[in-house]
């Protein structure tokens, strides 16, 4: 298996400057190299130092992106994609420099077929603009994730969220795309047929790929319909452990829960006092129910039944929007209500995913280590799919400190892959979770990740220092 | 983009003595050079004409298959893996001579982890031998293509079946595999994680890879819990719209259908007299929903309410197991009951997909060609994925009507191609598929998914003479 070239990099000054000359005169001002541009693109949701790229191009089209990604190659300038600048873990760091291209005018909806199910979008789109323009067809797009990504960076780390449970991740909700290659040309993944056996599945080659293969330009998206009837509910469960064996049995019990999520008490602390609830301050799991008026009154009261099978409950729920709406905003602001609880900390949040079995076993021990530790980290999880996030809230200047989470952090991944799991169930690997590829996937797993990237990306150019190249 | 190299074939019989030689010590009588084992493991269930491997290896384990593997790569010897042999698209034919590997023998559940809802197999064991093993654990495997396939060849030509309109493909249902390599290296392509974005996602890159990349000798498949109850139904339509609409409006209302198949009259009359039933001979949709007992019932009713507004029914359902396993199995049976139409005539089954809004325009086009034509061709479809089979009688002593079917079969997937849709649902490219995979996908696509292949297997030894490789 071929290696992957060393961090593709703009060799001199001349070279990136040639370049972004003739980018400029294709997109004229909608190319800058203003200060404060570059460093609004660059991380800034990580404890990785903000890289700032060279310049960044603010594309419109398709063409115009293969026409700059030819411009690029010829000059062997890194490319680095940028869509919402929502991830976690680095993605829109540039290492090496380069050109950050932009993604975000590219935001129209160009179709959307009801009798489908499905819509034709550019990357730009966010998801809450998308179920924005949705609202009276009937459908909406699934996948949550919390932030108000850009459904092209969606695709790129291969993101899910709190409805992953019933509608799949990203993986399987992208129908196909348009990609523009390291080369310049302009590749069509799939069909909007439902499904295919004609040919490689090149959409899941690209989903996930963190912008390391090409740049998604268009995407053919699957819609769902939107539920009849909604029900979310609250349970409070005396530990982790019964928490996570009421998630197990109702999802054996074929109950086709929406969503299952886990708060630990300190979490649920935190959004109390945030969002002026009073929410039990123990394990919690907060659900939702998807169906017909019948069905989700029926998925509810077995579910109830079974909470209190395994010491939890009561079970509180209700068909009312308002206060669904007001439960999941509380669950999507838990990162930002988390802040408060160490105020001028960092928060760095993190992400395994491991067998459902083991979620209790993985849980405890982490959350024995936080305390060990003497760490201020809450714990929420997607927990229908074994997926849990750990928020450390860091003393940035406290170099110890940062020493120590790191340990933590590292040693979360090692006991997920230890257990059977990954290291990384929705925010991708970007920088710093680099180091944990080769002891998840193996050395000849990599070797072959490392080669489709080698055959596909030869001179290194696309996000050049992320997931599969080691650290420097 | 590098092009693939043409066909790997063994360049001399001593090479192919040689290589053979080394494995039959390797292997001893588990390898065969018998003519009636060779012609065993040729395609038969296609127009292809047989090409038997040179020789046909029984493998054991994980370990062997890389030995032998090896072997063939150090002396070029192309590889042809075998399942079951029930591929409608020539997949197991050797047409450059070589090694067929036999995975029949693996055939060990290894591990079944019910509180995951997985398990662990190798890949020689069949869906109606996993589901029989899992019966007692309130577990199933959900699909169900028909035959009794391998789940390795399952996985290999992303099969799909009756269930996928619920439970997804083969692409939604493998969690991971290990993939023994051209090279001979084993690689481990994911974890037992429900989902996962810790790098290219490997286990979707060999889904449907059709042997070409390498040989799987072991999967993690996603399981899912034995519905409380089923429901089964069957309701006639006066014309395919009507039935086609119906499907459309059942979808786009959320219920959650676990089945719903299409049959053309034809084939209800052919399906009457093999299975002794008294279906009306009109089109029919064949229906199952899973669910709760109140809820399947609830499902039933609203499905019979909107195939009344499309002009169908009676919808005349039933809970009894009997009465369902009867209908499911003439529904199985129609590829053998429609031989009865012209009995010494050999079925050519295609198989197209399209978006769902387009499929009454196929279906009545490629009616009314076959009308035109004069061919007797019973349509059957997975109409909730908007896929459907014809399965032309072709008297194979007649050349004329073997070209007149070939055009058929190339109008038909020029058609659901120009329609937005796929040459194949389900059944793969193989041989004879190869000439639509460039009008499908366009020119760059195929040439990105031949980068891949010749990064993987650069001395093309994997099932030469398929899927990507032009037409001889």
């Amino acid at each position: 298996m071929s290696g992957l070239k060393q961090g593709g990099r703009a060799d001199s000054g001349a070279c990136l400057g040639a370049a972004l000359s003739t980018i400029g005169e294709l997109v004229g001002d909608r190319l800058s190299r203003a200060e404060a541009v570059r460093l609004q693109h660059a991380s800034q949701l990580t404890w990785m130092a903000s890289q700032p790229p060279d310049a960044v191009a603010f594309v419109e089209t398709t063409d115009e992106v293969a026409a700059i990604m030819r411009i690029c190659a010829h000059h062997r300038i890194p490319v680095i994609p940028f869509g919402a600048g929502t991830s976690f873990e680095g993605h829109v760091n540039a290492p090496y420099g380069g050109l950050s291209i932009d993604l975000s005018r590219m935001h129209s909806i160009l179709s959307v077929n009801a009798e489908d199910m499905d819509c034709t979008i550019q990357p730009g789109v966010t998801r809450l603009a998308l179920n924005e323009h949705l609202r009276d067809t009937g459908l909406f797009f699934p996948i949550d994730p919390g932030a108000d990504a850009s459904l092209g960076g969606m695709a790129a780390t291969r993101a899910s969220g709190t409805n992953a449970v019933r509608y799949g991740t990203m993986k399987d909700n992208v129908l196909a795309m348009t990609v523009v290659l390291p080369s310049g040309e302009t590749v069509s993944t799939g069909s909007r047929a439902r499904k295919s056996s004609a040919g490689y599945d090149l959409t899941r080659v690209f989903v996930g790929s963190e912008g390391t293969l090409g740049i998604i330009t268009e995407m053919v998206l699957r819609l769902a319909p939107i539920p009849e009837a909604i029900v979310g509910g609250i349970c409070p469960f005396p530990d982790v452990r019964s928490a996570c064996d009421a998630v197990i049995a109702t999802i054996q019990s074929a109950i086709p829960v929406a969503r299952i999520e886990f708060l630990d008490e300190l979490t649920v602390h935190a959004v109390n006092a945030h969002s002026g609830l009073d929410l039990a301050e123990t394990p919690l799991l907060l659900l939702e129910f998807h169906g017909t008026a019948a069905s989700v009154a029926e998925q509810s009261q077995r579910f109830g039944e079974l909470a209190e099978a395994f010491g939890g409950g009561p079970f509180i729920w209700s068909e009312k929007p308002e206060e669904r709406s007001r439960l999941w905003k509380a669950r999507h602001e838990a990162y930002w209500a988390c802040l408060a609880l160490r105020p001028g900390a960092r928060p760095i949040p993190t992400d395994v995913c491991v067998p459902i079995s083991r979620l209790a076993d993985c849980v405890e021990a982490t959350k024995s280590e936080i305390a060990d530790l003497g760490l201020v980290a809450p714990v929420v999880g997607h927990v229908g799919d074994g997926n849990f996030h750990v928020q450390p809230l860091v003393d940035m200047d406290n170099p110890d400190e940062i020493e120590t989470v790191r340990g933590f952090v590292a040693r979360l991944a090692e006991r997920a892959i230890t257990m059977g799991g990954t290291c990384s169930g929705e925010h991708g690997i970007g920088q710093e979770k680099r180091r944990y590829l080769e002891r998840e996937h193996g050395r000849a797993a990599l070797s072959l990740m490392r080669s489709i990237k080698a055959a596909i990306d030869p001179h290194n150019l696309m996000n050049p220092g992320k997931m599969l190249e080691p650290e420097e």
